[in-house]
């Protein structure tokens, strides 16, 4: 008999976060379950790795179906650590989320949650990033929930391609209209900083700031089909490499 | 009178790094020198942006043409807070480095010297990431700040391409025979964890592990560059998607 799919599940924002417990909850039919998270938020952290302390996690839970683990760690970390000690094999899928927040554009640069499904990806594993465009600790999640699923079960069963990951973002809507596949919009932050003071008078500097699109928005950018009600969902490269660019910086570094 | 070129250098190995210095005085006669660098280690930090807690800064020395400040935050929050708060014109050129220890193939997702030509490139700066393949404190950056220093001359010359950033890893010999144009070698580390203990007899986890390459090296790959006796130079975009795959993509969530 083949063994069910087996489904980790990882986040940035910290095992007890609502979004990973109901993408749990939501994926828990299609496998075996494997929760293993950072002890806390770690939004932001990229594709960090911890190596100048050691790591370690703790067994939170186990029932039938579904174990969850904790860890000090980087959603990286985390990635790497059930891969490397828990799972006795690979798993089917890798699902990072839901997030807390959306990372369309440019943030796949620095989501922790985007993080974890790199990590996965270059593990050889199907990998997605699940995002909610909204930071309430107490968002609904349920559109993004029935999405991620339905993506979940393609996922199983047809797999990605290797290399590919895939960067799944949800409007929190009443009614989601469709996922489009998108690409990543172009842009930046600007007004990044809010000057503060710490107790001893000295300036500090919390990030904020506000996303700008490079230019004008079109057809196919993910913050549109976002703005028009869509989640939108972006196949990534593990390769970053600009092909296109090769023979002219042969031309420009020539003696 | 034209002002004379903006330098901005940050690293990851923290502003005392032997890497920085040696960068920072090879660069020295080709612009004004902004140093604004973190204030320890924060190898590995990726992307990374600090959201939870504030960041500061405090200047550290204030020179003709070289001004130093060090930063409590990740690499991409040194870029950031230079850019948002410090320099009062964009800079010409990033340069971030040099790192003690090679990024090249897949590690450009984990470096944070990478990450720190990122968020150069995405605030629209040319920006280099330049490491050196030895984690030795006191490696000989000789022929690295040789190349490294060939490389900001031309590039300040003729810039980059909006969304591509460079990433230049230089092997740790006499004579490196010159710098090969090449692509992101595919691979994973394997064995990436030594597990100890710590005081309490619990098991913990020292991130260690080998790069293997997912086939066997070819011409072009930034690994058999380096293997050969050659800096390695891989042009990456910023724009992650993968649009070869979106087609199908299309049809695999199809209903």
């Amino acid at each position: 008999m083949k063994d069910k799919p087996l489904i980790l599940i990882t986040n940035d924002d910290g095992v007890d976060a609502k979004g990973i417990k109901e993408l749990t909850g939501c994926l828990r039919d299609l496998g075996e379950m494997i929760v293993f998270a950072p002890d806390g938020p770690r939004s932001g952290m990229s594709g960090a790795i911890t190596s100048l302390i050691p790591v370690k996690y703790s067994l939170i839970k186990k029932e039938t179906g579904l174990t969850v683990y904790s860890c000090n760690g980087t959603p990286v970390d985390c990635v790497k650590l059930a891969l490397n000690d828990i799972l006795d094999r690979k798993p089917d899928l890798i699902v990072s989320g839901i997030n807390h927040g959306g990372n369309m554009a440019i943030c796949v640069h620095y989501s922790g949650t985007i993080g974890a499904a790199i990590e996965g990806c270059i593990l050889g594993v199907p990998s997605i990033g699940i995002s909610l465009t909204s930071h309430d600790k107490n968002a609904d999640f349920s559109e993004c929930c029935r999405l991620g699923r339905k993506l979940a079960r393609r996922i199983l069963k047809e797999g990605l391609p290797d290399g590919t990951y895939l960067n799944l973002n949800v409007p929190e809507i009443q009614e989601v209209k469709g996922i489009q596949v998108c690409h990543q919009t172009s842009g930046r932050f600007v007004n990044e900083y809010m000057r503060s003071e710490n107790a001893s008078g000295e300036p500090v500097y919390w990030l904020t700031g506000s996303f700008r699109n490079s230019s004008p928005l079109q057809s196919g950018d993910d913050v549109l089909a976002l703005d028009s009600g869509y989640a939108s969902l972006v196949p990534c490269k593990i390769d970053v490499t600009d092909y296109d660019f090769m023979q002219n910086l042969n031309q420009l570094i020539k003696d």
